[in-house]
């Protein structure tokens, strides 16, 4: 299977990159809006994973080739960059599954909250602005970025997918559960992402203040 | 200390009066808006740890008295409850702390979503109502009650905790801390109460769509 990650050059485009390359057999293509950024971030995961003994294949595209190219096409930009990435590229989804992972979070003195755009959750204004013919699916939105591009970190964490399309979302739960440490969980359809995204904050919001907590994840149990 | 579950005789109370039974040595009053109903409730959590050979001092009161009594005052009733039970005891709380576990939420085809009052959490809700002079803690949002009350169960859970007062925060994070199997964790201030309860919503769907998973918690690494 073929793996594109729009955003590939950012962070959890970074850990999805190296985890997906170091723990399956997939092709992994990273995207980005510039072909030479995209090309040098390849370069530097096959190199991490090189250094480990790992030979993965991890190629490079701008974000509209890399996406006519996924079977699976995850959007890891962030949420106000969403919709512009999807319409970007709308036309090469061809029969690809669209995942996306992004939260929308505003900050105050507080701590960081869930804001999430008029349609309810990141992830049906990903849905909105997605051709009918191509399903999405929500996923990997409570992975913390550092950890998870970090090799040397054990996950143990659970991944509460969504999505409309079973067949597509039981594809996103096999490519989940193919990583070392992930657990795909089926939380429902698209209408039921929200309670996913704001699980992020709070995730940050305990890491911000508890001593020795740092880039949670969640098991549920 | 004297913990008062005001709606005791319900399924989150009676999880909570049997661990803090079992697990602490303090007094759980059982308040209900009936006497006899607290004391048929008080009565049987006592028998059920008797039968284990525990030895707890659980007492029953109607919901005034037992808030009058409570160091720390549990409001385990439903959200649409939770006003109305808040302001018929406000004059009895003294210098309690109250804790507000309610979650509001609501089903649809696609499952239970997080369905917030105007004021942004249940738990603010509840601070709008309580009277200036009294902390109120938001706790134990994510217990899954018939786990909770299955004294055969091992928990394993963390409890996020908010609160503004940070004296009363603590204290309820010890009372949580002594049962075996929660974990307190400091979520930050009441601003952050709306992930905490959004999160229950979630587990309620995870367990409704895949096997094997009932009565889920969270557990936060």
């Amino acid at each position: 299977m073929q793996v594109a990650l729009l955003g590939g050059t950012g962070d959890i485009g970074e850990g999805l990159a190296l985890r997906f390359g170091r723990d399956t057999d997939h092709t992994v293509i990273v995207g980005s809006r510039e072909a030479d950024r995209a090309r040098a971030a390849a370069e530097a995961y096959a190199g991490l994973l090189a250094d480990r003994d790992h030979t993965a294949d991890i190629e490079a595209a701008p974000n509209p080739a890399a996406a006519a190219r996924g079977d699976i096409v995850v959007f890891a930009v962030p949420a106000y960059h969403l919709a512009d990435t999807i319409e970007g590229v709308a036309d090469e989804l061809g029969e690809a599954v669209l995942v996306s992972p992004a939260v929308g979070m505003q900050r105050d003195e507080d701590g960081l909250h869930y804001n999430p755009p008029g349609v309810g959750s990141v992830t049906a204004l990903a849905a909105q602005v997605t051709p009918e013919t191509v399903p999405v699916v929500g996923a990997f939105h409570n992975l913390a970025a550092d950890r998870l591009a970090d090799l040397d970190a054990t996950l143990g964490w659970d991944v509460p997918v969504v999505g409309d399309d079973t067949a597509a979302k039981e594809q996103v739960m096999g490519l989940t559960d193919g990583v070392d440490g992930l657990r795909a969980l089926d939380a429902g359809g698209l209408a039921n992402a929200a309670e996913i995204e704001s699980l992020t904050p709070l995730l940050i919001n305990l890491a911000a203040n508890n001593e020795g907590l740092h880039d949670l994840g969640v098991s549920f149990l």
